[in-house]
């Protein structure tokens, strides 16, 4: 049976174009680190061991995209540095993190579990990600789900 | 304020780990192509434009990892070929690649919108992926996660 996605463009699929974005294992690397706190290159670069070039780079590339902005600081007795924070499109990447974490968490795990946890902030109880319709139905099943043409889909 | 994440260990993060297999930009095009029902080689590679040898090395890649397998199938008067399948290791990267879209859709998408919409098989409304924590409690904002020391945490 032919797919009918073979009738669809991907020219302008938004799948393809975050993963420009993002389609390099640093880089959501380097998110998790901002998630996690470290904002400052050297405490980033010590922690990860990614190269400080490959680093840099990807500061670079992240803050250019709008996803990380840089924020001045000074320590006692040193010139000014500057540390990376989420931008609001940086923020909306925390699903995105927290689904590779579950499905890393489930099938590539040390025996004795995951180093990361992530909590909900009121009551402790660990946070996932879970799939909805918006009209409220819980989604459980790929198979439930239908891909199908957007707004944006053009002919092939 | 020194972050506390400097304490801990990223040898076994269970996000690196899992960007070692999803992070490069062709993998999860390729991983959409499958979810969209495009499982042949010859199909994926004239929609999306992937260099051919990128592709083999991709799905050649993702059926090692456990991710895809390989059906046989053969069409009248031609040689028996294989179509890639997901693994249910694959259906679990569905949330991902949900996460994944709706980002670019938000941030990415061309004005007339996105070419992709993944619908409710019962209701036909559009699926989304929320946050909730195990309480059932939803969590919208990012800065109500507190991450922390997982059960496999290593101090640095």
């Amino acid at each position: 049976m032919r797919p009918a996605a073979l009738d669809w463009s991907v020219d302008n699929c938004t799948v393809a174009r975050a993963m420009e974005v993002l389609g390099e294992k640093w880089t959501l690397v380097v998110l998790r680190e901002v998630f996690n706190g470290v904002r400052r290159f050297d405490d980033m670069r010590v922690r990860t061991g990614i190269p400080r070039q490959v680093l840099t780079n990807r500061l670079a590339g992240l803050v250019e995209q709008g996803v990380l902005r840089r924020e001045p600081y000074q320590e006692p007795g040193s010139r000014i540095r500057h540390e990376y924070r989420l931008t609001p499109k940086g923020f909306d990447l925390w699903p995105v993190l927290v689904a590779v974490l579950a499905w890393g968490d489930r099938y590539l795990a040390d025996p004795e579990g995951s180093p990361l946890s992530v909590g909900h902030r009121d009551c402790g109880a660990e946070v996932h990600v879970e799939l909805h319709c918006t009209a409220g139905h819980p989604v459980t099943d790929p198979r439930d789900v239908i891909p199908r043409p957007g707004p944006g889909a053009h002919p092939r």
